[in-house]
């Protein structure tokens, strides 16, 4: 059989098969579905406007710093409204173009909402960089904070997509939670309630679930997992979902690298959780947890 | 001295060091390495085939879904093409550009038999799609699966590699599943045999080696390691490549966060196997395995 | 409220909040800050330099490669001093533009200096390339090494950034660092001193901090944190910088997945680590450390 | 002063100086304008369509070619109904977002009749590819007219202006002319009316006006003038728009280079024009007119 | 030989010819040159700042408009200056890196005349704008003329570059007159002085000498020259730079296509030049010339 | 009728019409064709080569020249052989991929032939510069002749192109001309033959045809055609291809703006043609011609 034939078949393969509309079934309406590479826009934008000089163009002043924040914010402006609203027609149950009017006016006041947020979010990740430069030995200055710690690339996404998650937005949220996964190892859905003075340090393979609460002053390590213990399912067998599963982790709390805690269990204000601990019933304020001690063997592997 | 002179003399010392050569003994026959950026592109154009309107161009309806995916799986396979070829003539001892003609018809005979196995893999996919919305009380719907799910990811890109690697392709296959491993975090060998209904959840750090085979229906977690305990050496010190030296997880399992099971054991069909837990030997089905109970101490670290 | 005026209130908000200045105080000087996006571009030259036809133009043979290797390094030596020197203004106290021709001469000399240095850079990548490949029983030959490992992706940031540190560099070094980070998932602190033929098996989440000293031959995998135990404060309750807090790693060591490995300890030459561990104290030569033996459960999570 | 100071000022004074708003009283309304840059990507997709494997992805076999066409006139679709209900919004009077439905409703018409018109825009140019050929001595093959002819490229743009331009469109049509008029120096307003068969040589210079007719097999030469004689003025002293003020080129006429023709005259059929001529008044049909004989100077400049 | 013989021995005959040196002596200073990109760059920074919305970011409304200006005027301002402090070292005798401050200094003061100049140039452009809306039927409205006229885009670049020839620039003015030259085909030396309320329709091919002086109110078409007639030469047999040697064409002129006036000729106030003429001694105020009538002849070829 | 139906109708008309395939015919044979793209970037190199700091890199010094040279060469020569390749393979008559062995070959072979001339090429463009300086008082040195003189960009595209023509390289030369046509408006075939100290003032509308041969020292100006009188057809009425049928121009001569020569005649040693003249006959060397006189008349237009 010829190239081109095997070409074609495999495009009717491809484009016929039932379990492939299963995914698709937008495909339907016609829409132009949420855009990846717009949204990594969006966040570049926001980047450049919470941390002007750092990211974005490199040459801004105090004076042009009004400019630059500005052209960037009415064009993320731009990108947001449009992106919203794919998000919620991504889901809407409107069939014909003319009724998604309403996903359009809805995306338009979510943006307006969204802006009024901003400098909210700004003062929070201020804290946040504090935080890791109070907690790292290691960092020299607040600009290197900016520059390179995982932690706060990842709260920036988590801290713009936790505002657009608390509006409603449907989607966007998660997709710019998962971009900061992909860069820093760190999954924080956009769900989870996070106090002020947050650091996580190295991060990677972190994990935060959709509704954990985390107080204020809270440092967690690499590989921490706040995860969910069960999945309770309804009668026909399907996952109730939104349920309150993850846990609470409350004021000035210290978790190692490794550490896992599951389920609502919660862990009390000033607590420290040692390393490579399995956690899933509460931890008292003040306790101090840690893993049985190791042992001297022959073989290790 | 100059900055020209140490230029110079940097440029020499570079181009003239044996060590360097021992590297790069490629450079005597002056044929093209694969380039990573093409296969980037190769999976790109892979992934808005398998999942059009999702990924590549986002204003896809069902009508002109057949044009989309033509037109990108005819690039798709040129690409391919022409990569096989490199990645064949990276390791072939052909020393003159025409005898290399067997390769480059290896490498159209691969892209036609990778072409028709296209769509199994696209059913496996949207499989998984389904195990991660079942899996995960957090997925709103299949659609944020697709968009933001690393499982899924890493799956596209193991299971496009995994065919290739059956095909007998050089060097590509793990080109394709390195790239998934540096967006996602999760590191699976092409060689890993996956089952039906397969999900990682939130996936950072997750290790799977080159002779493990997963049944059906498996979810594990983040930093979950599927690794080689020991490594037989032949009588000239040097390791023995390709023996099987990595785990049989069978249908049904569950391995919680940071587990590490090592070796050629086999989990059980319906085995649950707790976070932080480090398995060198067989786990029967059924079982349930966990770390040792925690202590409550004094200082932890 | 219209949207431009709720534009134009956020823009205010944004440019006025002194917790803002707080964290951008540079932006009073003019001065253009140090660019991610030519330090990327430095580190793919760097890299085409290193592994030349592995990276950058894919078409070098043995007599091209001296152009393609001088061009290369000549572009990165300018971009260099360009970001050194705004590097070294990002902390200076140097009030006007004038005075920073001290940050420029600097920034000069360190490029030469690093030129002189990266042979030997190249040296010991070689060396971390062979000891990959004689370390991981999946890996067919050097070429897959350098394409796909991401041990080998760290350790030439990290080898790079080293350099600069040890040149008194601000700010970059981390900066490169943390881009291989981004990709690997391996976070190591530029100022670690690492000894040759080092290899990190699949990495992701390994941790290797500031005053770490490492020796030759070791082996860590993914997971494995060497990090600082605790954080002595001075008399104005601020974290003292720069003291040894890492752990000393002895030659020939293995230190499995996710251990956890704390403070100024050392590593004896030749232990090996289990996995999942959590060491807080020294490890004698030869040791063998593991975990207590896990338990059999009626309920995991 | 200082820069910022002088930066801030000449920004007032840019945004605030009335002749500047004479010209962007749009910025009112918030809605977006045409873009030059989609519409280059637009004029693109579609020359890949009407010339696939010369334009656009260069590997496509005769089967494959759907698939480009397809994928190709799906995206340019989606671009023109954008572009074109920006170019009606550029001169509407709706105020609000709402009311402009209309301009949308409209675009998405113009849409589809474009389309249907495309395959014979296509005939027409295929007839103006063998014209060149059969034209020019130096042309070798048809595929070199296609890759090189400025008359080919000047006539794509044309062709799909002028069916914009038949259809109501607003603006889109004289950007589309103007980036052909860039490349080429071919300038040819979208409302000239050309028959079948044309081949404008080498043509940098050449202009055809608004109201032009030219018949069937007309060839012209670079620099040619095909003009407006006269602007009658209304009452109000205003240009009279839209008069016919261009010449009528009858079939088969042939007019040499740098010729200027002004006025609604006619050039009767099969006439020959000689080069550097100033023609205001009507050529008969087989008339050969020449410039008056030169003379042997002394002194040329 | 083989290839990689042959490009050896090329690059050494080109890099050792000494006509080469004669081109580029340069070399031997090692600084940089000016950027042809960067340059067209600020072109397009300011291109946005004159003709918000038209150019650069689409969206942008009244409010919004300032804070486009600023940032676009912020980054151009920036690359104005680097680009002209290479302009002055390319042409200045300062052997080191440090006597460039003086480059420097005068390419920051530069800088800054500059921008108190652009609301000037922004002005004339309008009045450019209207024109050519008055001046031609076709032109349907403003936004038309500032989209796709060759004329506004050649007057753009030539009263920016005019404004830097006025300042003493070096090399710079001229790059960005050639910019307009490559785009629209209309060659206006940088040093012409233009009056108010110029329009060149189509433009393609018109050249405007460097010391030519046009007053208000002229209107000239495509193909017109002014250039200069006789190029003395001084004892050296080297020609005299910098000599009165092109026309000066008075208020209300018109000049129709392809006419050539040289020299330092006076076209007077309100005179109208036919097509295709040559003319190189004065034409009074109010004359109207023209070519001598045509033959009709047997044979034009 | 819906967009969908609509669309597919296109496709289907555009895919099926028979005048298409005409045009198309080499889409049989599934070979890749040139790409216009690479062709660019070919160029771009070549001007790299041929003035080091001026175009490419702008950070090239005395030293690094070599590297900078080299490494352009060796990817240009790469490019080189592909595309030249594939326009063999557009005209071949070899129906498989096998056979087309021939056409490679010989594009290696040409490709070191090409190499091996480009030092010569430089030195022609060497003195090219030096014409235009020489013949230009606004000149003000050598860089900005380079930099911006349409002159020496068409002669830059030309020279490389007349060696791939006398090569015997089908379709590619004729690209690369119209390259520089479309930026320039110069249109010079790449069979001309062209003398040393060459010079086009402004050039904008020059026509040199495929036979033409100029002699040294000759400078013609903008508007300027050489060109083709008569098209000999044979006995079946179609062009005979390759005849000598443009004008020959001796050493030293003059031709200005918009004079047109017309078929094999010569213009003598010396002459000075005036601009707006039409010549079909031999001139005599030294004579000088002109226009016959203007008129003052009462109506221009």
């Amino acid at each position: 059989m010829t190239r081109d034939r095997i070409l074609d078949q495999t495009v009717n393969r491809l484009c016929d098969a039932p379990s492939f509309r299963l995914m698709v079934n937008r495909l339907a309406y016609d829409k132009p579905m949420p855009s990846v590479d717009a949204l990594a826009s969006l966040v570049d934008l926001l980047r450049s406007v919470l941390f002007p000089g750092y990211f974005g163009d490199s040459h801004v002043s105090a004076e042009s710093q009004r400019y630059a924040v500005g052209s960037a914010l009415n064009r993320a402006a731009h990108l947001l409204t449009e992106q919203v609203e794919r998000g919620y027609c991504f889901v809407c149950t409107h069939q014909d173009r003319g009724a998604c009017e309403e996903c359009r006016t809805r995306a338009q006041e979510v943006t307006l909402a969204f802006l009024e947020r901003l400098p909210e979010v700004r003062d929070l990740l201020a804290l946040d960089v504090e935080a890791a430069f109070d907690g790292d030995p290691a960092a020299k200055n607040h600009g290197e904070v900016i520059f390179c710690y995982p932690s706060i690339r990842a709260l920036t996404n988590h801290r713009i997509a936790h505002e657009l998650y608390k509006l409603g937005v449907d989607v966007i949220p998660r997709i710019i939670g998962e971009m900061a996964h992909a860069v820093t190892g760190i999954d924080i859905h956009p769900g989870a309630r996070i106090g002020r003075r947050f650091f996580i340090d190295h991060g990677t393979g972190t994990v935060i679930g959709e509704t954990t609460i985390i107080g204020d002053n809270v440092r967690i390590y690499q590989g921490v997992t706040l995860g969910a213990k069960s999945f309770p399912k309804d009668e026909k067998d399907r996952l109730v979902k939104g349920l309150p599963r993850h846990p609470i982790v409350e004021d000035d709390v210290i978790i190692y690298s490794n550490a896992t805690v599951l389920g609502r269990v919660t862990i009390g204000k000033g607590a420290v959780v040692g390393g490579n601990t399995w956690i899933t019933t509460d931890v008292p304020a003040g306790a101090r947890i840690s893993q049985p001690p190791r042992e001297n063997v022959q073989q290790v592997v």
